[in-house]
């Protein structure tokens, strides 16, 4: 198990990698944001996107599963009170295989709660290109090991 | 069909009303967030949330569904960019009743792209209980109606 103390700023973990595919896309978005672009792909070609693409939500889903999957699972986490900064740079389309990044930027132990501690991190997601699709900055909480 | 120019600044338009039930906690945080205090009702109880607790990605992705049933489904929407301050302020529980407005912020034609105007804008959640339980600002591209 990973504790608060267990992270130090500047570290930066590889989150592996998942591939999106076209029937996720449109699962997802019929669920939670059922715009043409996202659902329909007839309609998406036609769009400014020229075809499918994911919603950013979905995005962000998939890098929270990462993180879960990489690193949350086997460490004191206590959940976020929120994320700045979350951009989408380019679309995520049928067939992308992203690849995560987390990076940590602050750490500090909590003045109101001193049995937590707080990392501020940096995600990004690439796709098979290298190109960055998609970052955020995240707050969470993590327990503090026992002394 | 609504337009950039169809906005002001300081328009604030109500999102109707959305159910949260366990079994969509559960299917969302399986596929995005499966930490335990979100897909495990008896590991959350002894969690510090006490209970079953929505992913904050979930609750995002009610808030955008509320969106473009309530507005973007009949809006000539060009996608976003990104979102800053996203806020959990508490935790969103299975039965909870949320409810959503959307509030202008800002208002602009693109300077790259004068076919497109931007939105920047507040969203909010409130539960049943009329407490703030999550907000973002948001920006957002729209088509400008063809003069």
């Amino acid at each position: 198990m990973r504790f608060f103390e267990d992270f130090s700023v500047g570290d930066s973990i590889e989150l592996g990698s998942y591939q999106v595919t076209q029937s996720s896309i449109v699962e997802f978005a019929r669920a939670y944001d059922p715009q043409p672009f996202h659902v329909d792909a007839e309609q998406a070609r036609s769009s400014i996107y020229g075809g499918l693409i994911a919603s950013g939500w979905h995005t962000a889903g998939i890098y929270m599963r990462m993180l879960v999957d990489t690193l949350l699972r086997e460490t004191a986490s206590l959940g976020s009170p929120g994320i700045d900064e979350l951009r989408w740079y380019l679309p995520v389309r049928p067939g992308d295989t992203l690849r995560g990044r987390i990076t940590v930027l602050e750490a500090r132990v909590s003045q109101s709660k001193p049995d937590r501690g707080l990392l501020r991190t940096r995600g990004e997601l690439f796709n098979q290109d290298e190109q960055l699709v998609m970052s955020l900055v995240a707050v969470n909480f993590f327990s503090r090991r026992r002394t």
